[in-house]
């Protein structure tokens, strides 16, 4: 698979909005009762025009917008009225997040130096949106690096202000990632999950929302191309395993999980087992609690997009997290590699690589380079 | 009402649990469908003993933790193992949150002034929970100050973890406060709303979580006494108005909150006004986005518990909030003001309160001061 490993990027046409034309009917569906529900969004058979113009830009499925005089993103800092957005994030090409303002800047620096992008000297990299004080922001070359917090509403406020942000500066077929951590099922820490599906805590594949009172539904579909992309690029020698399956998105992490260690707890252990067990056999790999509002989102405005989450935990065997922390931390890097290669693939099949510039400061010898830092620290 | 403020406190009488033995029937309940759930939560009948030990100190409702070898507060970067809760945490009587980092530092500097609380010489206040890169939190003397990021699942990870820390620090009959932003609906931006109760979307005042596969529902209840006392602390000289009324609590700020102005939309204006102006006659006057969390999780452990917003604009009004930075920032001290008021007036009545020290450093002359920072910045 690796050989065609970035087709999906050469056109629109393994974009999420035209995966599949069905609902997938999983025989575990019906575990649970569905509510009854309006099913107005049932979006997938509709045109790629409602979401991309002409020359593959994004299109909003908001006619408002585009008659605003400005858009403020209000939890970015950014507004279309007050900055050239075009200029600024105009060459855009992929949106990676993760939960925490830190692991999205180590992410930034990581890929700075993968796609040897170079900033020019005396400058580093800014968090864009620190004056927001909720979300981080960081731009290296073609790649956004943003912070999400946790939980479906936080991460579904970011995709709606960085969709309109893809809009605004006008990008052209970008693709989403979602790098996490999450409890695997009958997988051993440390191993690196590509969802296939996102499924909610009754195992339905949509995204649930109360608009002006009403309960609609989203398809959680994320782009099937893209995952057996990633799926490709996983090294046979990586000393762990990358699988792909469907992931739980939950909206608690102790009882929604059904963890017998949050501050309450009404059910026994047997109870707890035998739920993760008929996951198991659902085919649930894994839970986590952004996928579902991920997949949704992006689907329904025709961004391809992947979620690569790292067990930090085997369920079925626990519920605390209890490796020691560089452990966890050299756990958390996986995920980030797996996205460094396929960015770094498209880039090189672009002719977009740098090989020789690694980040912001051009070094000529490693050695004589530490030596210098070294000194100057000692220096007093 | 200001002149017996804090009454509550001085037993646990007044603790959210015992509050009422009945749900609220309020006549637009039925403006929606009910789902169908299990009642499986049904608590507030129940017994003080379930929530409190003999001597006041919050018990939990979960057999399992006492039984555990240690507990990591993963998301806090604390634990009942490596840490010596009790001496760390055990003096603490009002838990503060709000949404961003930021907020809540300034937030632990204002209260800290505010009660005079001193730290030693060459000290300052730490991030204790810096190492999660999750919240961060704030102790300064028997408050702590900590973010909750934005959300029900974001709140509730937190509530579960910090619930469970004033267990392990045997903490007695804690106050718990939320201070944060919202919109409101037909009160002018820079209002203070105190939420006498939480409802969900479809105006239900429950917070209903998937729990082992099955939908269970807890009563999103807020201490009434509580809340009364505080509308009693606000100062008639105030140039705002503080009022007490019903908030509504979303999943997501733009479709779920009937903007017109996120990624996706597709409904009209007068759809939109329809639906706000429903909720207005419903007797919502705000909408937020962790209320019901906050009000269920709290209720649920028999903590006493406040919601304190301020308003960013008048929804019926419009979607966006364009007020300036330096007024937003205004406005974002108003509930931090009432609080403050509260924890003074209970610190007073306890003869806890310090009228002499400051904050950290003690300043003879606050003139001199000045001038000696202003001569030692200068100095190179």
């Amino acid at each position: 698979m690796p050989q065609n490993g970035v087709a999906v990027l050469n056109g629109d046409s393994g974009s999420g909005y035209k995966n599949g034309t069905t609902n997938s009917h999983h025989p575990h569906r019906k575990l649970f009762d569905d509510d009854d529900v309006v099913p107005a969004q049932r979006d997938v058979e509709e045109d790629a025009a409602d979401v991309r113009y002409p020359d593959g830009s994004v299109r909003l499925r908001n006619p408002n917008i585009e008659l605003m005089d400005q858009d403020i993103l209000y939890h970015l800092a950014l507004g279309s009225g007050s900055h050239d957005l075009v200029e600024m994030f105009g060459d855009v090409k992929f949106v990676c997040m993760g939960g925490t303002p830190k692991r999205m800047e180590q992410f930034a620096y990581t890929i700075m130096a993968e796609i040897g992008h170079k900033l020019p000297c005396g400058t580093t990299l800014q968090d864009i949106s620190q004056f927001s004080y909720r979300y981080s922001m960081y731009k290296v070359g073609p790649v956004l690096s943003i912070s999400h917090g946790m939980g479906i509403p936080s991460v579904g406020i970011l995709l709606h202000e960085v969709i309109k942000l893809m809009y605004h500066a006008r990008v052209r077929d970008p693709v989403f990632f979602r790098i996490g951590t999450c409890g695997g099922i009958g997988l051993e820490g440390g191993t690196v999950v590509i969802s296939d599906e996102a499924v909610d805590g009754a195992l339905r594949n949509v995204l649930e929302l109360t608009v002006l009172g009403k309960n609609i539904q989203r398809p959680a579909k994320l782009d099937r191309r893209l995952a057996r992309e990633l799926r490709g690029l996983a090294d046979p020698e990586d000393p762990y395993d990358t699988v792909t399956g469907r992931t739980m998105c939950t909206y608690d992490f102790y009882e929604g999980q059904g963890r017998l260690d949050g501050a309450f707890c009404d059910f026994t252990e047997a109870d707890k087992m035998s739920y993760l067990e008929g996951l198991h056999r659902a085919g649930v790999v894994n839970i986590e609690m952004e996928s579902l509002a991920f997949a949704a989102l992006t689907h329904h405005a025709g961004i391809a997009a992947a979620v690569v989450c790292v067990t930090l935990l085997d369920r079925l065997k626990g519920d605390q997290v209890l490796a020691p922390k560089e452990v966890l931390d050299e756990w958390q890097q996986r995920p980030t590699k797996l996205v460094c290669r396929y960015i770094k693939r498209y880039l090189q099949m672009k002719g977009r690589l740098s090989l020789e510039g690694h980040g912001s400061i051009a070094v000529k010898s490693p050695r004589r380079f530490k030596l210098v830092q070294q000194e100057s620290e000692t220096y007093d």
